[in-house]
């Protein structure tokens, strides 16, 4: 990539612009120009937006202009929605403006054909002319809900991404807020970023100033394939020290890695290379799709564990076998807990257990569980021998002990250890709204057993591999 | 184990008594004979009921008897929550009256110490001496839908499991419907057992029971410990030959195998004999608690695959990179479409796809998206080439598109290949409502692509290790 120099420009303008155009077509639709700047407005964007069409004068109050070059302002970032052949000429026009960022929403660029392929190398070389980047093409484009920049190119249905400290990249729009429902969770983001076909912006570009971003405290990316394999051992290394990387990474089978050069024209990486990279850098490598939204809330609601040594609290033995087993697979072990936790819990109720605390028996036979429930909370949360808790949460035929949980959790705020917590019962919709307020409250849910325990397995490695400097 | 001869009685009895004692505390609360009976009653038991207590005349109509002598009829099935200390009298009155099964939910057995290791060696005696079976002590006990017998020893807070063809068996609670939402969901079940410590009853006697269950397609089993393994190997291959077996085993590790000993005092084995033992009698082996629910729907709402071949529909590239790459991990490979196929997939829209099927770039643009969305799919299921689907519906952005899905799905009910389908988009509300009525139709959804990818697999595998029967 001979145009890509060090001292070309950073990613702020895409994701903090004062002022925004949008190109493309503003018929209203599930898509387009016309979505983007709706989604913009309903997100309380406060940067200017142009909206650029020839054949319009005014839409949702603002004034549209034939082109690029009639806007009268300075323009931060423009978003192109218009057929492919249009977007060497458009570019052309924004580096005439003076423009530095470009998000390419269009598609039929490498993804699709030799001709595309003709057609990305082309938009490439204009941008290397100026001193323009180019996110996409291919691209749903990015959020940053700090600022109300949620220039969705598709409807989503609902307003608002709540503001939050997970940065969340991918090489597809399944991150996006149309494919994920971000207005429905207790689920704070900084950033978004679908990269596209990366044919500028890349991994490595967003890792960079993703570790320099004060609203990012974690970042997972999805990619099938790694740009430049030396500099992203380099980057990574040096975020992963700073920030943990979470990573999941597809294209690794051979079929799988020609089907993703198909789709986003790019090349995949050999996965044990990958993977060997992964080790040495530090970077948390994901299993599944869902851990993509998931597996990060252990780092930007809890602190970081101190070391392996894993503490359950649970409703049923078998659980608690589950949880141990799936444990070893992170290094962490179950220690016997200490001998002064293990006198105040034989205080409470004989036979808690000494390394599983089991509430079960209790539960089922004693009459005020719920102060029962919070005396042995507080006494095996400030248990010396334990580093992180996995904590398992019944909730009840009908709910009734959501409110009494959420006043001893709201106690436990600020705790030394982390806690990732499992929520299990008969109902649904009592699972669903302990969760999700137990969230507000800053612990984390995970929606399986096993996703809970790696959440703390993969923080008590990453805080391990930080070398204690937390 | 001396006093188990194969002339034992079989477990009918448990599943299908037509009269039931109930003894033990009758006291209102959330657990306890209370809450079995109201539960039994709730369900539509339409047997006899007989709750024992010494201390009540009459309860939910019912009149209470002192003991079990005192009742005048025959009893098929006891079941005992009272203290541990009470269970060998009590099951030795249960012999006199002729009792063949008895469910002991009394827990302070094995699991709790030397005493109670001694007590449950006594009762397994006194079984022993009569033709009593006993499921537990120490469990949760059974379910069976069909004939309204929830017995639930807990508070479920809701009345009724649905009907259907997965027997869910496990060495904990947390399968019993006080621990999980079956209520709510569109899933049926023909049996559910927790074997508890599994004194007698265990995991070769419930799949033995379960081949011959006419309502049972397919069985999943949590276990922590194998009792017998030459009998485990014997009958699972015997039974794995006419239904699939699906076991999530824990206890693997070290740690997690002394826990489990701990707690329901029974002995695992070498997670290394039970994993070639899986593979020599053709159990599909699972990896998480989540799964135990979920990958039985593949067989029992869809037909068996007649191959490997895997046919994806997506809505976005990247989930077909992933589905490739994790079909390959259960010898799926995704072929090159009929040349029929193509032809008809380029007239409906250019560039659908050979291999993975995006439906991503019409939606985007087409106006009457849901006729070539239903044309796409008709094409792809009747494709020669394939032997099962990965479906990735989009549930949009008001859940506007559910009611036209269905219209589409009903017609490819009763499909030559299963179908398997992952919803996704950007309300929560949306994504629940289109599942559970895309399950009602008979195509399961699965929570994660990984997952449903994994559901075609192993129905893949499993039809290939019956040899093509089907």
């Amino acid at each position: 990539m001979p145009h890509k120099k060090p001292e070309r420009s950073g990613l702020t303008p895409f994701f903090d612009p004062r002022s925004i155009a949008v190109i493309g077509s503003l018929k209203e639709g599930f898509f387009g120009g016309y979505v983007v700047i709706k989604s913009l407005i309903n997100a309380g964007f406060k940067g200017e937006i142009y909206p650029v069409n020839p054949s319009y004068r005014e839409i949702w109050g603002l004034t549209v202009y034939p082109s690029i070059k009639e806007v009268p302002q300075r323009i931060d970032l423009v978003l192109i929605i218009t057929g492919s052949k249009s977007v060497p000429g458009i570019l052309r026009e924004c580096i005439q403006k003076g423009v530095r960022a470009a998000i390419v929403v269009s598609d039929g660029f490498a993804e699709r054909d030799e001709e595309g392929r003709r057609l990305q190398e082309e938009i490439v070389a204009i941008a290397g002319q100026g001193d323009l980047r180019i996110i996409g093409p291919n691209t749903a484009g990015v959020a940053n809900p700090a600022k109300g920049l949620i220039p969705n190119p598709y409807e989503m249905g609902y307003e608002r991404v709540k503001e939050g400290t997970i940065a969340i990249c991918a090489q597809t729009g399944m991150i996006n807020p149309q494919a994920f429902p971000y207005g429905d969770l207790r689920y704070g983001v900084s950033k978004i970023c679908d990269f596209g076909n990366k044919c500028d912006v890349d991994e490595c570009d967003i890792m960079d100033y993703l570790e320099r971003d004060p609203l990012t405290k974690v970042m997972t990316l999805y990619l099938e394939s790694i740009k430049d394999g030396r500099r992203f051992l380099k980057v990574s290394k040096r975020v992963t020290s700073r920030k943990p990387v979470l990573i999941l990474k597809s294209g690794r089978t051979g079929q799988g890695a020609r089907v993703s050069a198909s789709h986003t024209g790019s090349l995949a990486l050999d996965d044990r290379i990958f993977d060997a990279a992964c080790k040495q850098s530090g970077i948390i490598r994901l299993e599944n799709f869902r851990e993509l939204f998931e597996l990060p809330k252990i780092f930007a609601y809890q602190p970081l564990p101190k070391g392996n040594r894993l503490g359950i609290i649970t409703f049923t033995g078998g659980v608690g076998v589950l949880a141990i087993d799936e444990g070893a697979k992170y290094g962490l072990s179950v220690p016997l807990l200490s001998p002064r936790t293990r006198k105040k819990l034989d205080a409470i109720f004989p036979g808690l257990g000494k390394r599983i605390v089991d509430i079960g028996p209790p539960m089922a036979v004693v009459n005020d569980y719920m102060s029962i429930y919070s005396e042995i909370l507080k006494t095996v949360t400030v248990d010396p021998c334990i580093d992180s808790i996995f904590n398992v949460i019944w909730t009840g035929p009908s709910g009734e002990f959501i409110e009494e949980y959420l006043k001893i959790y709201r106690e436990l705020q600020g705790n030394r250890v982390p806690v990732a917590s499992w929520v299990y019962g008969p109902r649904l919709d009592s699972i669903n709204e302990m969760s999700r307020r137990l969230e507000e409250l800053g612990f984390p849910v995970f929606p399986d057993i096993e996703m809970a325990i790696k959440a703390l397995g993969v923080a008590s490695q990453y805080a391990k591999a930080k070398g204690g400097d937390q």
